[in-house]
């Protein structure tokens, strides 16, 4: 049976002595996040998973979702009473806003607990995830009366919400999408169309569910400008505001996926559907927006969270696995073989895998932390700014993340030999189930499109620069200590390579829009690579530091931090030259070919 | 529903036109194969592949194979079929010695083919798969009593055969093996023991499964050196060599397994069966690697086949998917949107299997011809040469084309978007498939440690050496010409890493095993890039001569191979600097960590 621990001393090293948190006391929400509650709370959130959704997380895989004939859908065994207790624990409420009953704690922190909540049962884990993005969507874009009305229901776990954006024939050019929306003489709509991959579509776990739905109002205008965002709720609610009549939205399917079979994934038929329009008409993909970046980050938090988990397996199974002997002679003569741990190829495997999580955990709480402060910091220029770094990042974090957490269950996996490949040691669940986050929330290659087309260029580049003088001003800060210059020497070479990148994409991006498409997937890598080795850089600093003051029983802590910065540093961060090699190849070959010649 | 079309044509051009088969007509069994009959065999092949196979993939993947309680198998409907056809195909003697009823007819002639099966059904293909391992063991180390007996019915197809090497507390490291032999008074062993991960096990798909079984003699010594091979039929022959009394061996359990869900993969249990030793007493590991190498070859072919039936289908699905515009301006503006063909993420990933897949059927049949003239050629210094070449290159294509092929799988299915997680498309079925390619027969992580650990050093490196010869000598006979350097350079680039990379570890390992351990997976990668670079030099070779003389309607097609094989020095070919910059950082940092920092 596969094993899980929730990681609370790494995440509490990061928030409080990588990114001090404390700095950030000032910011509403931020001056309750004492050292004592945070730790209070993860440790919470730690039992819940370790002791309620892991557990049950092969056998929901094994059992999957279960459609009924009327359309309702029942959830594998277990899943409802974990997820009251995720409900009775308040956890969905944890960063929500006050004013509708949220803790109003830091999004990073829920960053930190989502971590925890996927790593322990991914399919669990997206039906309060996607309950978050409706939360956002309401609360930014809502009316008054519909944040009354949906808003302290999701927020206290009672409903659940659901994202509907895709339809067979359009995923990424919604532009295309035919679900019709007819107003009626009250001012709501009708909407008749069908939706499909609708995750946590239909399921037996929450009292109503409210879809936030994309249509196209009769006469709007073609393509993207025409489309409008609508809550159909599954009951709509009588006068006073209790799940009533069943609504025209039925699950018509579900799908059969490669993984995450305890998530309902579901085609859903809307047949005269009563929906509510939120936010302006034909403003719909902006407001869906809303949704979509909270969305994208949360996905680029399951890949970490599938590396993490995958990673602590293949480390329990590289302890208690012997076979064969070291090749420096036995290291445990007395045994009939030894550990795998003592193979160099076994610790290649692990090693890349932990200096990823831990580097990219830590940029997943820095990128989150920008988010509160986008939200919350008190003075607009420092708001702007933070939100500039996190709209940049959002598609880095999403793209990468997912790519290298998908590589790492593999990697995970492949250390277990052919165990893993035999379902009931977990590890190859963990990559079916990761494999869905490089394609969801928009592709990986829709994201790097993102980067390089729309977040790298807006405002004039302001972003990137904001971004590059963080990194040269750490880097330059160090430039005299000695001891520092193994991890930011290669950090440079790296920002090096990515400002020559992004040169090149300026120069020729513009004038031929292809060469900017055929780099941006390796242009999204090399950007994370440099993103990575920023925190690999910032953590050797902390560690070089606490190990010069006397670390005491932290000494070993930070010692280990300083092997795993100079590995990703000598072995992960050369990849940079290869995709800027890639990059300055331009788009001439890769077009060549007529479409008849594959 | 997935599509497959068997490759004939490029399966041709590498044979004749890549590789000058026709040279080697003065080899027994070469002279047969002449144009005509290859195309003809091919053509058939194709047939089979297409009309009896492919169509019953996705639902074998879907139903699996049943054990009841008696132990015996049922395999998924469509299978016996298709095996029948198969068999009465003549198809498992093809390239089988001649003397027991096979054709005797090249065994890259039979490779090509085996492409074929895996792609259209890599869990069928398994089943004949691993009987050519069984009949290549009982050819060379029978007795001629045990090759009368088994070989005829093997090469017929009537009966199958296994491989039975794992326990489940020994994979790699076979000296811990458990399963006993016992000599009886009239020759006879008796064989007890449990083995697992069997594949094709049990089935019903033959009248009899020849089990080829490593087990430890009473009395043998310890470790490697106490085993040997026993053939243990399911049904014991009688005098006349007839399938007779059930023996001991009975199919515990199938294995609940990620993919290849219509192979059996059975817990087999021994009790008292009855097993003739083959080859010598203890020398069981020397016999299994006949069947071994064979055996790694062939999973290599998966890797190829698997990432080839994925193209076809990321190809044919974004011919058809309509979604966005070229970013350069509608390409069909008659259209609601362009195919995703226009796109250069799109682009990039179709070109990156098709540069692979090109490539790595040539060396596949390369390496394939060197091993017919291995066993074939009339000097010991051709064969000899052959088969160091051949045994060199047998990890790497093992390791490096499954790599490759599951990578290549997957970034197929992220073509297809959404739809590429859904069963019914089959592109996840792929993906599950190919993932034990590089697991089994030697997990990727054993076959670089047999590369850097073994066959590079024997025999002073001379296998290594001979095959640098050939690389140099080809670039140097072309260096004059001016046309060719785009392809050349870049492969000389890649031939100086990898030299280096040779004299890193003649200085490093010997003194530091660990050292060659850290770079041995670095190094069989970087070994891949020069071995594929090097076939698409001689295609460059071949187009360009082709077209300076007018290669009329051939014209197109040449045209083409010189674009991938450009895309390939211009954006694989730089993947050798980071192997080398890893294999250079050695292995200090890599085992600094103690165990329980992990």
């Amino acid at each position: 049976m596969p094993v899980y621990s929730s990681p609370v001393e790494e995440t509490l090293y990061v928030l409080q002595e990588v990114l001090n948190i404390d700095r950030y006391n000032n910011l509403p929400g931020f001056e309750e996040a004492t050292p004592d509650l945070l730790e209070a709370i993860l440790g919470e959130a730690a039992k819940l998973t370790e002791e309620v959704l892991q557990p049950i997380n092969l056998a929901g895989d094994q059992e999957g979702c279960t459609r009924h004939e009327d359309g309702s859908v029942t959830t594998p065994k277990g899943m409802k009473e974990a997820y009251d207790a995720y409900r009775d624990g308040g956890w969905m409420g944890l960063a929500a806003n006050p004013e509708y009953g949220g803790q109003g704690l830091p999004y990073a922190l829920h960053t930190a607990i989502g971590e925890y909540l996927i790593s322990a049962n991914m399919a669990f884990a997206m039906y309060p995830g996607l309950t978050q993005g409706a939360i956002a969507a309401i609360d930014v874009h809502g009316t008054d009366e519909q944040k009354q009305q949906y808003l302290p229901k999701l927020i206290e776990g009672a409903w659940t919400g659901t994202m509907n954006l895709t339809e067979s024939h359009c995923g990424t050019d919604l532009g295309m999408l035919r679900t019709k929306a007819e107003l009626q003489k009250d001012g709501t709509y009708k909407i008749s169309g069908q939706k499909i991959f609708i995750s946590a579509g239909e399921h037996d776990l929450s009292e109503n569910i409210i879809h936030l739905v994309l249509a196209r109002i009769d006469g709007a205008p073609e393509g993207t400008k025409g489309i409008s965002l609508f809550i159909v709720p599954k009951f709509i609610l009588d006068d006073d505001g209790n799940p009533d009549q069943r609504n025209g939205v039925v699950c018509g399917a579900l799908e059969e996926k490669m993984g995450i079979h305890a998530n309902a994934t579901c085609v859903l038929n809307y047949d005269g559907a009563t929906g509510y329009l939120i936010g302006e008409e034909n403003r719909g993909l902006k407001a869906m927006f809303t949704m979509m970046n909270e969305a994208r980050l949360s996905v680029g938090l399951q890949g970490l969270a599938m590396s993490e988990v995958a990673y602590q397996n293949a480390v329990a199974y590289a302890r208690e696995r012997i076979q064969g002997r070291a090749l420096t002679g036995p290291a445990e003569p007395d045994k009939k073989a030894d550990s795998i741990m003592v193979h160099p190829d076994v610790r290649r495997m692990l090693m890349n895998i932990k200096a990823f999580n831990e580097s990219g955990r830590a940029l997943m709480l820095w990128t989150a932390l920008k988010g509160d402060i986008s939200h919350r910091a008190s003075s607009e220029e420092e708001r702007q700014l933070a939100d500039d770094i996190m709209g940049l990042l959002t598609p880095v974090i999403k793209g990468v993340l997912t790519d290298k957490g998908f590589e790492n269950a593999v990697t995970a996996q492949q250390v277990f030999g052919g165990h893993g490949y035999i379902h009931e040691w977990g590890m190859e669940q963990f990559v079916r189930d990761v494999r869905i986050a490089q394609i969801y929330e928009g592709t990986n290659g829709i994201q790097a499109l993102d980067l390089v087309g729309r977040k790298l260029p807006r405002d004039g580049g302001r972003a990137m620069r904001a971004f590059l003088e963080e990194v040269n001003s750490f880097t330059k800060t160090h430039m005299d200590n000695e001891e520092i210059q193994p991890y930011t020497q290669p950090l440079r070479n790296g920002v090096k390579a990515l400002e020559a990148a992004s040169m090149w994409l300026m120069q020729n991006g513009m004038k031929n829009p292809n060469d900017a498409g055929a780099a941006s997937m390796d242009y999204m890598h090399l950007f994370g690579l440099v993103a990575l080795g920023y925190m690999w850089a910032i953590m050797a600093e902390k560690s070089l530091a606490a190990l010069s003051e006397g670390a005491g029983d932290k000494q070993a802590f930070h010692e280990e931090k300083l092997i795993t910065a100079r590995y990703f540093m000598e072995r992960i961060m050369p990849e940079a030259q290869a995709h800027l090699a890639r990059i300055e190849s331009g788009s001439e070959t890769m077009m060549a070919l007529a479409a008849e010649a594959f």
